[in-house]
């Protein structure tokens, strides 16, 4: 039997993924299970959205253009410009989700063997698409105690290497929640153009910025506009993670060109979704505003909630749908895992997602966990009641 | 500014590519382009795709699961039975289309460096996939003269070094149209099992065997059936290119694993595009034979034009959509390129696709073209004529 790639098996198996089963199961014994592990919005797709979905009148389906339709690239030009985002229509290149925006920003940008440097905990699929393009993540801790804050600049400086190609960063972040400052983002830049770098910056979750204080694009970055890759997508903003709609800004033209040939080898992206994506970007005021308030509200409730359990600590997201919470129990992994196979209050339980599998080093938040806000309300109140619960329970509990 | 990636440098540059901003320049001019080089079908998607689209009544677009909606794999497993591929449900990944197919194939096969063993003339992406993994391409060249038959197993043999890993072929083949025998694929799965290599099989033209004689997929050949990799779309056989679904299928546990891997990093394949698929699956036997005798006599109608145009010659295809033809000209891609930016006849030109990019050795096919037939028989009446003039008139014919 032939063997499989050694590049597939050092692909990391989420501890979300594995806790998967154990979540089926607990349902299939007919517990009901809360889930805060994943990055789904249970809020609807924008009317026009859905509407245009229902008016598409072709006969054939098509492939589009492989750097993504005309008009929904005008419609997101627009759109970055009500950020103060200054593209044109030729910089922006649809892709098929912010997933393959962020691999092939690396193919077009990394070698085998080159190095990014991430600040973690980071979303963990940034290292799957590191792996697939042969590159090194090199990460720069941040830790619950300063609220997940940037770390220093010199952090960064002592990791940059000759086969540094670049810094990611993910604002507002996925999995703390954290708002990159004004002067955060300065020294950002500044390393990326004393270093010569591109600077990955995934701001998907632009929208939902809470605290008053200004989301910072990295095209807001005076003289490194050309070393900027932005990430995008729909997923988040319209709640239509299905359609598998994003795309790649940049305005280093070597790199478009780059870009496009990993483009033309797939051919197209996603017709419907670029359909229904291009119709979402009209969605009422109103609606934007109705999530944006449901979130503000789930936000609240949950950090406080989480914060009165005594044990536990979650510093106060400024932004995306997320926070990291620290718990007072041994091992985050394996509470995760008890509270699936083994617990239930009421009849419920609780999916969390492990830390671990957001940082390289698994030690570090090693009793933390990401808890995404994107069910109502009163699931919300419910699964708190549960974990309050479980953790009373917890035999692995580390305090009294 | 920062350097792009070597890896993207050595994408190739498809012909096809180059010529279309002189394509668009044609009509900016008002000439009529007849486009024979594309594989985009002009045929209808089946109605029930289409009626399904218009009835989706979600409203919220999420995700679906990684390895793709368990009603699409269970609906494309009896789809498969009917071919007597027998598989079950849990071989079968749902990719975004036959690209992430082929791509993710490589991936979780091959490590860089190592080799796959390609009969050519080939798709040209196959290259750009195989780059993307660090993988090598090593081609063997079948020829026109044969009618592009399979090169004899010794020059297969010859190629093999402890590196590589698969041999790729593509069956009914774009982009000559050949249908390879039982007689050939037994050759092939003799190296592949005395080998212990992977058998990549893309067989998205199944449907379009015009001879009589059999389709044999990978899967019907007996004792390598954990070797096959099958590579799969729904693109061509309903129309439907711009939904972007397509599928993996393998019965290699370790490989399935894998695969997985990739699919949970880009977390989803496409929702309405498998919405679709699933529906389209489900096209009535008129409309499969609607299509299917549409190429038939399309296929007749171009082969027999090309065959009577003086110093033409087209093998006749056997299945697919394509045929590679040989013309009395210095050089097809100068060829191509002065039809495009120089000729015009009645008001109109031909867009053929230069076979040298379906080569690693551009100087085969130097005089050969690929041309689809996925255009009308009034079309495709007029792109001979006007393909017959621009050979009388082309500066560098070779025959008088």
């Amino acid at each position: 039997m032939p063997s499989i790639s050694k590049r597939g098996e050092q692909m990391p198996a989420s501890p979300i993924r594995k806790l998967v089963p154990l979540a089926n199961a607990a349902k299939a014994r007919g517990v009901k299970v809360y889930h805060l592990n994943i990055g789904q919005p249970d809020l609807p797709t924008p009317p026009n959205g859905l509407e245009a979905l229902k008016h598409i009148d072709r006969t054939t389906l098509e492939y589009s253009p492989s750097e993504g339709l005309r008009s929904l690239r005008e419609k997101l030009a627009s759109y970055y410009h009500r950020f103060n985002i200054n593209v044109d229509v030729d910089d922006i290149i649809v892709t098929t989700g912010g997933s393959e925006a962020v691999l092939f920003a690396f193919m077009a940008c990394l070698d085998p063997g080159d190095e990014i440097i991430v600040p973690e905990p980071a979303y963990a699929n940034y290292m799957a698409f590191a792996i697939s393009a042969g590159a090194k993540i090199v990460t720069v801790p941040s830790s619950i105690d300063e609220g997940f804050a940037l770390p220093p600049v010199e952090k960064f400086e002592e990791l940059i290497t000759p086969r540094t190609k670049g810094i990611l960063i993910c604002n507002p972040n996925n999995p703390t929640g954290y708002l990159y400052t004004q002067k955060e983002m300065n020294q950002i830049r500044d390393i990326v153009k004393r270093h010569d770098l591109f600077l990955f910056s995934d701001e998907v979750y632009r929208e939902y910025c809470y605290t008053g204080a200004p989301y910072i694009s990295a095209f807001h970055l005076p003289g490194i506009e050309e070393q900027v890759v932005l990430i995008d997508s729909v997923s988040k903003r319209y709640s239509e993670c299905g359609i598998r709609i994003g795309a790649i800004i940049t305005k280093h033209k070597e790199l478009k060109k780059n870009v496009m040939k990993f483009c033309q080898a797939r051919l197209s992206p996603p017709l419907l979704g670029q359909i229904v994506a291009e119709a979402s970007i009209d969605a009422s005021p109103d609606y934007m505003l109705m999530t944006y308030n449901e979130y503000v509200e789930r936000r609240k409730f949950l950090i406080d909630g989480l914060n009165r359990i005594p044990g536990v600590y979650s510093p106060i997201p400024m932004g995306a749908f997320y926070t990291v919470a620290s718990l007072p129990v041994d091992d985050a992994d394996r509470f995760c895992e008890w509270c699936l196979r083994e617990f239930e209050y009421e009849g419920a339980t609780v999916f969390m997602a492990p830390a671990s599998g957001f940082y390289t080093n698994p030690e570090l938040g090693r009793n933390e966990v990401r808890l995404a806000y994107v069910i109502n309300k009163e699931d919300l109140g419910a699964a708190l009641r549960v974990l309050a619960e479980a953790l009373k329970a917890y035999p692995g509990r580390t305090q009294p």
